[in-house]
């Protein structure tokens, strides 16, 4: 059993402004998905991207826009968001502070899947 | 693309005092984990259980004790936790105010494993 505080964990830098730290993966002996916390600066965004896998996330702090082809979804503090695999999605932190959600992702062939790739 | 407010999911009764919410979860088509969110109250607590699968939990509010056997660790706000398959744990609320988090289960056989059994 492993605790540890996400400001504590390394946090890689996702895209500009986007940090993401994983907080329980394959160096936790993580058997099936993977959790990451990501932080969203005002005015960024993660790229608007697809990839065959789907995400579980939950806005711990702030608020943002969750985008999809056409549609526009306001997100804010304790909303949960089901990303099926293959949706197109971004989110984009259209608020003044900063944005802090959990992101969750299956494992792909034991190690998390590459993040981040836009089309 | 689904998004809801946890607050505006069904609590169900997971034990005195304990609510979880399935706010992604086969309901929501999701194809390899489901993230529930957990509201303790203050001195209530999850009972001292095992299962075969894993959890990966997020403290989202509140200040909590994680039992492991004869092991103690303390939780506050942003606190990640990772119980491996078979690990005995349970969550006391020993803080003031309500605790929040965020339990990520894989799915088995396709559905939620049962939860909260205790041994």
């Amino acid at each position: 059993m492993k605790v540890q505080n996400y400001r504590q964990v390394k946090a890689m830098k996702a895209a500009p402004g986007v940090t993401m730290r994983v907080v329980a993966g394959p160096e936790e002996k993580a058997p099936t998905f993977v959790m990451r916390v990501f932080e969203i600066e005002s005015g960024c965004s993660t790229p608007f991207h697809t990839h065959p896998w789907e995400h579980e996330m939950f806005v711990v702090k702030g608020r943002a826009t969750l985008k999809s082809g056409s549609a526009e979804k306001p997100l804010q503090e304790g909303d949960a968001v089901m990303v099926l695999p293959g949706e197109r999605h971004g989110v984009f932190n259209t608020g003044e502070e900063m944005l802090t959600m959990i992101c969750v992702v299956p494992l792909v062939d034991g190690k998390m899947p590459g993040t981040m790739s836009t089309d």
